[in-house]
């Protein structure tokens, strides 16, 4: 589960990321991170913490709940 | 911002976890995560990562993104 978990998540970051036309290294600036942080947590690579969720999505001014949305089964 | 918003998702995740009548003994069994850990998420003193969040939201049978849905202003 965990790997499609994360993947989907990247996918998702990376899709409101591109809707911003943000680059990810903007990205990582706005959001306090490292750009190569970033290319990770889009590759799926990352478990990423709630803290860097929060301040990514603030970078992205998005609610942290928008970036798991995912519709992953939760039953 | 961070000590906030880990002690505000920790009520939360203990407000919903009461409302399903679960103790954090069943819930971290139902997560497969150690009781321990369910205590220091609700406490705040956890930063937990996404992996873990989607853990203990199919545990409660929640969305994980109502978990950290906390009313941030993301702004």
């Amino acid at each position: 589960m965990s790997d499609h978990l994360l993947v989907a998540i990247g996918q998702n970051l990376k899709a409101i990321r591109l809707r911003r036309n943000l680059s990810q290294e903007s990205l990582a600036s706005l959001a306090d991170l490292d750009r190569t942080y970033i290319s990770g947590v889009e590759r799926g690579k990352r478990n990423v913490s709630i803290i860097n969720l929060f301040k990514i999505a603030q970078a992205l001014n998005v609610k942290a709940s928008e970036l798991i949305d995912i519709g992953v089964a939760h039953d």
